[in-house]
């Protein structure tokens, strides 16, 4: 299936360094993670990065975090490779990195493989396959999504597992769209905020975290409808990336509703979601709401006994606690509920109307074993 | 070893179900979780305790929170259980909980198990160890300290494993002391924010977390003795905690100096501590500077890449971060020194004086295996 959106891409992994290639010529929008400590080519992009792109490198197996002056000097390397080939401005190409963190980059590597990445770029799925995998390091499977509509067209290309945090993590995100709406800046962000920023894996930041989008505006959308659909888009990408969290063998939503108001939603959701605790129980599928009730109750949020919480998959739905009342014979039904993939937790306070939700996985034997093995 | 303190203790476990008692007449002195939801026991207390006890109940196996009015009612009848055994007012009886959340007390079976604790009453070191055991819950050893100076002794029980957090969880801990020093109540709460309250196990804080101390005020003693040797003490017994979180096999230390401030310092060594990837990391025996700095870098502290990283044990110390410098070299010594029980991480900056430290463990498979078990 070939994009209209006239995306030119490709990727190679060779053993630890992968290479990927995007070239598309269009505004771009980027957010970058929040921690304090960011790595070089975010840096360098923050410093160099016009309005207007051609396109995109990015390389895996290494960070290029703390890494100093010649982590920033290596990514503007990487840019110029990229400018020189289109004969464009080192300001029209987006860096990104992930892998190992306090390393130099193996730039000579990356260059190399970078002119094989060059000499492959394509519009095809099998270019794309190339490139979604090609950025990969612990993910087990790449991450793609697309919508159509009214003409236009999104591409979404995600990579992340485990490090995946409130405020985003180990998670490059690369939006390609040929729509064009007013103010699009807002509606990017707006879309990152109900989906990418919603993830917690871990409860870690990286020092990589991106989401980029280039939009060529050729075809002009309905503002709202585009939103809708980037944000659908982006969603499924995040619940991609938490199937795929370090280990993970479940994918759940926090949904609180009846706080005191959205931040105090979004304080209980959160809690939950990264309460060791309750990530053990989603993967062992034990309704244990005195968990939840435990993290509701340290997340800072005003919070009494007066709780619901209701579970739900595919399998059904099922009240454990009716405003502070334990149903205690609700619990074989409540494993039951939790046997599925995709599991949603309900909390429901009487404390007004504010609400929030959030995206998590459980946590597992898996989590361990990969995070205690992986590196140095 | 018989105390000098005139402490009378004894504890029984029947099946799932501990009951224990100490009495001690003295001045007493709680620190209570900050949970929001807070269970049955401690509401109790709050309401209800004077300023000086006869002596103490606590049962384990249930930790009688989210237990509504009956609740109260049940923890109430604990105290009046003891109180009529001694001739004395509830206002004179503590109560402690642990173990599961949101199932009633089997107040008969507490009540039948606590004649046969009072019947054993005694004052030698196999009743303090019966008293121990009988608190005990998902622990794997009973909890004990204990400092003689100046013709003072200070007796410390304590128990907990998981689910212990910053602001202290499900963690009971009894101090029982003969000294006396002028403003007690300060002494008190300080030594518990240098201890328990720096103790970080699975970022959770229970419902019921309880330190208790009891000083009969019959030996006048230094003061700022006093405080050293209590403060030693609750760290003895907050490192028996650490060391016994659910499958933890390592104890660590994160010291950090050199902060903007003493706040920055604990949101730093918190932030690192709490981290489950580094935590997997120390499990790992792996120097992973890079998710120590990402730690740091989402901390919510002003931090730069000008840190220092040393690791220090037994086995000797290295220094794997100079100043933002990577030492690639000492990455080898680094997991020698890590292959001890007992690990310090000094993270270092160049922005001020702040410090801090706090205590962690280490994340295991058996961490996960018995969380994605236990209950409901």
């Amino acid at each position: 299936m070939t994009s209209k959106i006239g995306l030119k891409c490709y990727g190679i992994k060779k053993g630890r360094t992968g290479v990927g290639i995007a070239l598309m010529e269009g505004q771009v929008f980027a957010v970058y993670t929040r921690n304090r400590i960011k790595a070089a080519p975010i840096l360098f992009n923050m410093r160099n990065l016009g309005e207007r792109v051609r396109g995109i490198i990015v390389n895996s197996g290494n960070a290029n975090a703390f890494t100093g002056e010649e982590g920033i000097r290596n990514a503007e390397r990487m840019a110029r490779f990229l400018a020189e080939k289109l004969n464009c401005s080192i300001s029209e190409i987006a860096v990104a990195s992930t892998g190992i963190i306090g390393r130099q980059l193996d730039i000579q590597e990356i260059e190399r493989i970078a002119e094989d990445v060059f000499e492959n770029l394509g519009k095809d799925q099998k270019c794309i396959d190339a490139f979604a995998r090609a950025v990969m390091t612990t993910d087990r499977f790449p991450k793609i999504a697309r919508r159509e509509f009214d003409g236009a067209e999104i591409l979404g290309i995600a990579k992340g597992a485990g490090m995946i945090s409130p405020d985003m993590a180990t998670m490059l995100a690369f939006i390609f769209t040929n729509a064009g709406v007013e103010n699009m800046e807002e509606v990017f962000r707006e879309a990152v905020d109900m989906s990418f920023n919603r993830l917690i894996v871990d409860g870690d930041t990286s020092t990589n975290d991106t989401v980029f989008m280039i939009a060529s505006g050729d075809v002009e959308v309905d503002r709202e409808k585009f939103r809708k659909e980037l944000t659908s888009l982006m969603v499924e990408l995040a619940e991609m990336i938490a199937g795929d969290g370090e280990g993970s063998t479940k994918v759940f939503r926090v949904y609180v509703s009846g706080a005191k108001n959205d931040r105090d939603a979004e304080l209980i959701a959160r809690a939950v979601a990264r309460s060791s605790l309750v990530k053990t129980a989603i993967y062992g599928e034990d309704p244990n709401f005195g968990r939840i009730v435990c993290a509701a109750g340290y997340s800072g949020a005003d919070v009494d006994e007066m709780i619901t919480i209701e579970i739900k998959s595919r399998k059904g739905e099922v009240k454990i606690i009716d405003r502070g009342r334990v149903l205690e014979h609700a619990m074989e039904t409540g494993k039951d509920v939790m046997s599925e993939k995709f599991i949603e937790i309900h909390i429901r306070l009487e404390k007004g109307n504010g609400r929030y939700y959030v995206i998590g996985c459980d946590l597992t034997h898996d989590y361990v074993e990969l995070n205690s093995r992986y590196t140095t």
